[in-house]
């Protein structure tokens, strides 16, 4: 029998009261061997130093956490936000993970106009991709929930988020399949089969859907297993559509992080096992 | 000039601070000559004695809210639903209103199956559309914004709304356009005309979208103008598509609610004018 966990991978996110030497430590006890970075926790560590430390321990760094915001007007915010990805594929070019998931920007303040935000990443788009694709690394369109497309992410479906990403060659643009913000929409899984046959799932993650949401909407992603959400099922979209790689369970969740993070580690791997693999 | 507010409307909700003697009052003192009525401050004040007091004024009953929750699977709670819907039909004849809005239902507890609980809404339709149309009433579903999909409506969007509508008479059974849940979706422009060629808008709703969103999101709907929606594009949308019945104006929001009831009708009113009249 295959190891259950051969394809699962920790979003850092998940498990954020580890730190980076602690995350490392509890992977490679669990037999873990994937990890999703954040470019916050490490940049706080050190670029570098976090790629030498999860090199040496032998762990894949499945994707960098995140680029994007790319939907300024304003030209001093739009140059900003162009030198803060190029830095963040350079981190994921020195991290030695091929994926920076993308998440896209809402709209301007004061700004009501989503089809032009769109067009704004796709401007942006087209100069980083060259400049990650040159580096090994693919940007990864994060179709984000509906509810947050005025201040987070104005691409809320994978149609939407394909549109943008054909733009562009398959090796520079690619998105990312979450079932968090997917599990809504009934056109999802037709576009999973879009995405995979155009080469394009770049990385798979998945939080379950619970409720009551929290004020803010953000820390509120269930557990695996806690929610509405048939993991399963999506997995055998995304598998059926040929993608083979990791797959990332990333969960904001504040009753996780006020948990012992190595505990909450392990309950995930369980989880994965149980309402994935099995 | 024509009248601004010829074809505003007031929901209760809106103003759910006011009684209903107080709503009815103001609406007079303030021009406004449509309302929405929810069934439960209806039933309270009596049906038949609502009926007579809005009668009296004058004001036309846009529509009642909401029947619905039709997505049980235990057979006790789908009689007890069915016969709720009833109920809601004939209260809405009583009131003179020709449009009953549905708020169709989540998930049930433990079951990750949408499409089975949306089928679950058409075959309840099928019982209740009849029954609706030989009272004169339309029932008109709501497509929730799809942070509701687990919990209150697993009807997200205006397509799957059609999807369901479009098995019926359209004379049993309609839609609601409600800019709150429809706002983010790129589609629903062209789901507005595919309404309207079938003659399938029952009624028109406004709401803005603002951030961040209360625990729970059911009640931080915004005041028209203080959010992401743009009023006059929708509204326009809707005209194009040939509706030219009343657009009801449905906020959800303590803030609002705290407040005199009058002075935010006032308010609401004077939004309409500035933000989808002109």
């Amino acid at each position: 029998m295959n190891d259950p966990l051969s394809r699962f991978s920790i979003n850092q996110m998940t498990v954020k009261q580890l730190s980076l030497p602690e995350l490392v430590d509890a992977c490679r006890e669990l037999g873990v061997g994937g990890v999703g970075l954040w470019r916050e926790p490490v940049q706080r560590y050190g670029v570098e130093a976090a790629a030498k430390l999860v090199r040496d321990a032998g762990l894949t760094v499945t994707t960098l956490c995140r680029g994007g915001f790319l939907t300024a007007i304003d030209p001093v915010e739009r140059a900003e936000a162009l030198g803060d990805n190029h830095a963040a594929i350079d981190e994921a070019a020195t991290l030695g993970t091929d994926t920076l998931v993308l998440v896209c920007g809402g709209l301007p303040h004061g700004s009501n106009d989503l089809h032009g935000a769109r067009e704004r990443i796709a401007d942006a788009l087209a100069v980083l991709g060259p400049y990650a694709a040159e580096r090994g690394v693919r940007l990864a369109i994060e179709p984000l929930h509906p509810m947050f497309a005025a201040d987070r992410c104005v691409v809320s479906t994978l149609t939407q988020a394909l549109d943008l990403a054909e733009r562009f060659p398959a090796e520079q643009v690619g998105v990312t399949v979450d079932t968090y913000h997917l599990w809504w929409d009934d056109r999802a899984p037709e576009q999973i089969a879009r995405a995979g046959a155009g080469g394009r799932i770049a990385t798979f993650q998945l939080a379950d859907w619970i409720t009551p949401l929290p004020a803010g909407v953000l820390n509120g992603r269930g557990q695996i297993g806690d929610g509405a959400v048939d993991m399963r099922q999506w997995t055998a979209y995304v598998d059926a559509a040929g993608y083979t790689g990791p797959i990332e369970v990333e969960v904001f969740n504040e009753e996780l992080w006020a948990r012992d993070g190595k505990e909450v580690l392990a309950e995930t791997a369980r989880r994965f096992t149980e309402h994935v693999v099995k």
